[in-house]
């Protein structure tokens, strides 16, 4: 256990302190700002989120605005993800490739207005590229960071805390979709989205000096909902299935060896012509291991006997489970339910392939 | 003081387990890479470095690569930097600005041959940056991540440690020049570099299976040499003027305004149009603090009774000079001299703005 050496270079978000003061032991670097780890641990962390509702500072989901009239012909071109039915007022997942097929980032994006889209970004280098690509292609577009951050609310009670700070109308969303409500006279986009199976919120606040009295506003309000400062959870998110872009796939990876086939509906796009003709004999799948799993911070190789049949990307103890859950990168030679071994820094953990992942 | 969560995501290095056993306290992310930020604490840790000698992985200076007929020609597109007459077996300074001539990156380059450059980033977005030039170019190139991970050795006896292992010939090496030296049959380029004041020298392992060897047989014949693990250490990079990009300089500062004038050389560069008119009424400096100064984790205001003169990006503690020793973003209207309030998230700090840096 070492500490994270803060600097201007590791960005601090509008709620770095309240973070602090919420009793954050341990943080990473996520688009070079700080995002939180964990509060009582992953395990306590992880029963309260399936229980109450969490805020989350997730400032680090850096948001990349395309404006302009070429705007959604530059969003198009970006993904192999048909967007032509996304209208404003939607979310969409978007898988972004290079050229050559590899996953560059798989940010949430919001059709925020006709020739608008605010880009989520996972954790890589997309503004450059983006930018790259509009000056490139000679697109009619701006293309900058905004001045925003967001603030997710998880967990059951998310709708009901929500609720309470936004109006009841907020509780309406659907999946994906997002609108503008009002906090202290101020319109603010609230989106159904979030990095948890546990439904929920995010919020996007776009001045610094509404960011604490938001905060503030969720925790006075929910006391009895029992609502804790939280952040993304690495258990949860492995039982769900959720991927993690630099954990679970990179640049070397393409949209159909991650799990992401159904988003890639059209071939018009950068990297198009290479996932026409992509032909891999890998992909990702759950893997049950036995506990206790260390700290997964390297690949893990997957070994049957002798012969690697792959690596693991992702790993924890779950305690709802039972076992260790996680994502692995798997040849098509084995099978779910294939017995496996997986080689940890701390040796070898027997452990099965899984059809479906946990939750 | 937080943890630093450990994943895949936050890349470990060939010496990440070495650096751990040799009591590194706080690790830093860079390029989405484990840097090691303090052993003893920052101000033994500068002494140290003042004295004898350290070894450091810096492998998150990740190498982008640059090869193939037009190199020279892309290299050249992407820096107002004359690089006709760098050759190879030197190294040069780059700046690296986008259109608009705000700073990308200030990678030192390599050129390994003829028609090969080796790009050592400092912590920012460029890789993607360069091969979308490339493409959008036309320019007949690869660009790729070398599998090369550096390791820095700096201080006053770095001269004699690494020639106890390269042979007494790399002592020779001029300043940014580099060469291939013998390890244990292997030729290793080794260049005369580092993001110290103490001299020293940057190792290019090209394969893991040399790295600890190295790491084992730095500290092997070291030891009357009083050799240990060390880092980038804040207070002496300070004292020195050395910049650190995404602290001192981000995108929204020209090449002028971080007083790298005299590398501003030409303009038929990307960003060159808008350099060629720029005129700016701002630039860093050295700044003297009363100390002691907190972590500088944020921008701290620096002001003139009630006007604000700029503001600080970096700052330390300096036992050797006495003061608090800072870096600083400061209007033109202000000159070296003036008396100046820096305004800390610990209170206010009398300062004063200096022609020089301390070292």
């Amino acid at each position: 256990m070492t500490t994270l050496a803060r600097s201007n270079r590791v960005r601090r978000t509008w709620w770095t302190d309240a973070v602090d003061a919420a009793g954050c032991t341990a943080y990473t670097v996520y688009n070079r700002m700080m995002l939180p780890a964990s509060f009582g641990g992953t395990d306590v962390d992880c029963a309260h989120l399936k229980r109450a509702v969490q805020v989350w500072d997730v400032a680090c989901e850096r948001q990349v605005v395309i404006a302009g009239h070429d705007a959604d012909a530059l969003m198009q071109r970006l993904t192999p993800r048909d967007l032509s039915r996304v209208r404003p007022g939607r979310c969409a997942y978007v898988p972004i490739c290079k050229n050559d097929g590899g996953m560059l980032n798989d940010p949430v994006a919001m059709r925020v207005a006709e020739d608008e889209w605010w880009v989520s970004l996972a954790d890589g280098e997309l503004r450059l590229w983006i930018e790259g690509m509009a000056a490139a292609g000679g697109y009619s577009v701006r293309v900058f960071e905004a001045e925003t951050q967001p603030l997710a609310v998880q967990g059951p009670l998310a709708n009901e805390l929500t609720g309470r700070v936004f109006g009841a109308a907020v509780r309406d969303l659907p999946f994906f979709g997002f609108g503008r409500y009002d906090f202290d006279g101020i319109a603010m986009i609230v989106s159904r989205t979030g990095y948890s199976k546990q439904g929920g919120f995010e919020i996007f606040v776009e001045e610094e000096r509404l960011a604490m009295p938001l905060w503030d506003a969720l925790f006075a309000v929910g006391a009895d909902l029992e609502v804790r400062a939280g952040c993304p959870n690495l258990v949860e998110r492995i039982e769900g299935g959720m991927l993690s872009y630099g954990n679970d796939m990179t640049d070397a990876e393409t949209p159909f060896e991650v799990g992401l086939d159904k988003y890639v509906q059209r071939y018009d796009c950068i990297g198009g012509a290479a996932l026409k003709r992509h032909v891999s004999d890998r992909r990702l799948m759950a893997v049950e291991m036995e506990g206790p799993v260390p700290v997964c911070d390297r690949r893990w190789p997957v070994m049957d006997g002798e012969r690697r049949a792959g690596h693991v990307t992702s790993a924890a103890d779950s305690i709802e489970f039972g076992c260790g859950v996680a994502i692995g990168m798997i040849d098509r030679d084995w099978a779910p339910g294939a017995a496996v071994t997986v080689e940890t820094q701390d040796g070898p953990r027997p452990a099965r392939l899984r059809e479906n992942f946990w939750a």
